[in-house]
């Protein structure tokens, strides 16, 4: 299939290569061009701007958040570059608000919009084994379900509304942060009385939460090793406010989003905003003072 | 072996009965007899007094909070019934207070201690198939390790400290109630979209979240199958209040803790103690009102 | 002197009023022209645009929001219709983000900018007894400093940053917000033991707490006298809304705040936006399930 | 009237000299002797056990927490000692749970309980300016009031129950707290925007927030004087404590006791916990890390 793929970061660059490899015929484009070279050498043809990638059948776009989009796919020329029919792929992790103007653009222009957030870690999408969570309008959730095979080990179904994958990225979201701040706190409690968090953790995610994230985060905290970061702090303390923004429009309380709210800013204030996020240990354990005693 | 095995609760009650099908001769105590009736036609023999089950080689307790065990085994007169060089395995979820004085009073007769939570509901108990942890001196350790092994598909040894395990288990079941905490506010959240709660927890227990305590209450919240509880609200709370206890004990502020706390508090308020501790996700969609909506 | 009044709500109307009887010349405008007539009856001139309020030698707005003042001040001529040296006074309580913009503005104009927002309720404006904050350019500040006498029993002089009245009226009904949530907890608390919320509030707000807000809200939390609002839930939720922004922008984590929008979201939620928000004591009651006892 | 006085702290020092200077024959008793020989200089009469000190028509006990009043009230004899038909008037901040079991055990001996706790600092005691909640047997109460007018500047009658004044005493010390949470995050806030505690609380103190609990702690924050403490952190932390109790013990969730509860842990984590509990400040400051910008 003709593609475009606009948005090569970590997470961008290896879905592109996926894309690739399955034989479509990608036009990349991405805002620093070093990324685009590296694929153009896996056959992908490289365009100049943004809307010179959006001429095939369907666009991917994996973009870092609301602003990039707003730059690059509402005011860049993307959708008034699209053809009247093709369809468009947004895997981005967006604001409900921003969701709600991306339908309505699409909408007007005849163009197909496809929710498409993922679930995973770069190397996760290099290696196409992503999580995709999917809604839209049925007939282009078709058409591009091929494509979303070759990215995801596994792609969700959620119906016709593109509303529907991306509130569910937005409270998963919610629940990976919760899950760090819980091992976050539950570890400071446990070293203050001398089992180490290494200790700790391996039981907890050996046993009941032995699950993808609660090993990934685990491991990370066990080893304090925050840096370099996977998911900085400032994109989560990005992802709860999504969260937080679509529970305020719905008047939905979560009072677990505000403690990690507090405590994301309390590392940003500390200056550990470029961290990994799973750093919220460190918030917890400097709390109570763990290395002073 | 010769064996007391002292609370033959939903939990207790399975795990002896494992002990005895593994050949052990077991006296059982239990406050109200209908439970020793029915291990005695598994075999076991009846004692007619806490003190009466305490005269094995090892003691296992399994009571069902900190009243109950010093009632039982401090005031009951069981560790006076205790051998000198007998071991006592407590199996019970208990405050770090009570364990310290239990590592005391049992030094002082010369009986071995030998902290061993456990994590697993009443049907996981039934079948041998517990997550164990478990520390103390290493030789009284030692000498029971086949019996945990019996209980248990997995043992994870912590050390000498019995305090070790103690604490292990009380941030597990802290874990455990942000766990359900959380699924109850990002669902709440996706409710409030039109995305049901079993529509999103499939996903996410499905792919990050694939683990026996996500799956197990995410499923409870999918249903809203509350009652029967499998673990009361009110117990929830009282698991919450050891770790609270413990932290406040070591000056270590946990926010999580807190909301936990609240909210099961707002769940017993309105009469809804006896639910499973699943019904978290009630008190979060009542306070969106998402009934009304 | 020759004055524009801008935004003739509850607290406008009164303060052009006392302008106007302090025998200066003013021209009002007000989105809805009920409220212009009733001041053209004191001796106002009414303006039919907001630009034409906004020829005299000092300009007073006191709008609602942000959004109501980026729309009158920002988009509906006035900046442009205000000669060069003239000075504005913005009695409004708006987001620092905007101050910001506004500060830009006026200064590329050659416009001085005075931030002069209020505390107080509707009558103690008509009263002329406001407690004014006033910041800004200190030739400006001096220009408009009898008008700010006329309308406050006290001027509070900050100095020549307008931002810093910004922050501290932001600041300030913050406090404002924990006073009623402390007053709402702690009333819960008492009644749950028998003692009224009368009864208590009485010996607090007679002794230890005896100040305006306490006074007023204490009285209303005692009657249980939400509506008709003096201020509404949702205008609390926005006001909170600018502490929470203005903290977020600098990093400073501030648990009270969240503590407040969630509970504040909680009374939306249930359909309570229009109560005053001291029926912040009605989510707190209704956590406990004080009536159902 | 011959008057006895138990616990001749801070508080209780300046109130039994009060009694002494309104010419009653008072006895008085203190752990360490030195606070009763400067009283013996006043007029007192030295007794060298607590019961020694209960033998008048009255008793006052002004004693720290439940632990001093279990040990000295319930266990060091007074309550024995007192003669039938006497009263013993109890000043302390008390917890529920142990105020329901004095009223048991003065009941059954025929002795008047009356609950009499005072809010004021030592300076206020010592002159006489008390403010004192009172409540408990109507007859009892008439008896004490002359005494109970000398050392208050206003006695506030609560009825019948001795509950509904330590009640009162509770939710008014946790309003207290709370107070000094709200200047903290406050100024916290302004400060992150250059203007300085002291501008920020002289403004609210001296107009909305006019009362002695705001100007008393906000002149302490606004100077950052936490050494020596007036209330230490560590009796706050018992105090708010005592709001929790009561609050679980009737299912009243206070999420502001909770944040309050964890910030007052944290500064006992950072050894703070000797300084004013007005140095919340300081962690919410700290926090910000408003010291390293």
């Amino acid at each position: 299939m003709r593609i475009g793929f606009i948005g090569l970061g970590a997470m961008g660059a290896g879905m592109a290569a996926q894309l690739l490899a399955a034989g479509h015929e990608v036009t990349v484009w991405n805002r620093s061009p070093e990324a685009a070279k590296a694929l153009e050498a896996k056959g992908a043809r490289v365009a100049a701007t943004p809307a010179d990638a959006a001429r095939g059948e369907v666009v991917h776009s994996m973009l870092a958040n609301d602003a990039a989009v707003r730059e690059v796919i509402e005011n860049g020329g993307v959708l008034d570059a699209m053809p009247r029919g093709s369809v468009h792929v947004n895997h981005a992790t967006i604001s409900i608000a921003l969701a709600q103007e991306l339908i309505a653009a699409h909408a007007e222009r005849g163009i197909g919009y496809v929710a498409a957030p993922v679930f995973g870690r770069p190397e996760v999408a290099a290696a196409g084994n992503l999580n995709i969570v999917v809604s839209g309008d049925p007939a282009a959730v078709q058409r591009v379900q091929p494509l979303l095979d070759t990215l995801g080990q596994k792609v969700w179904p959620l119906g016709d509304d593109p509303i529907r994958a991306h509130i569910l990225k937005i409270a998963g979201n919610f629940m990976i942060a919760t899950a760090i701040e819980s091992m976050a706190e539950a570890s400071a409690l446990t070293r203050s009385y001398g089992v180490s968090a290494g200790d700790f953790l391996e039981v907890m995610t050996g046993s009941l939460f032995a699950s993808p994230i609660f090993k990934t985060y685990g491991g990370l905290i066990a080893e304090e090793r925050y840096a370099p970061a996977g998911f900085k702090m400032s994109l989560g303390f990005k992802d709860v406010g999504l969260a937080r923004s679509a529970a305020e429009a719905k008047r939905v309380p979560m009072p677990f989003a505000s403690v990690v709210h507090d405590n994301l800013l309390e590392a940003m204030a500390a200056g550990d905003g470029d961290l990994d996020w799973s750093a919220l240990a460190r918030v917890a354990a400097g709390r109570a003072h763990l290395k002073d005693r």
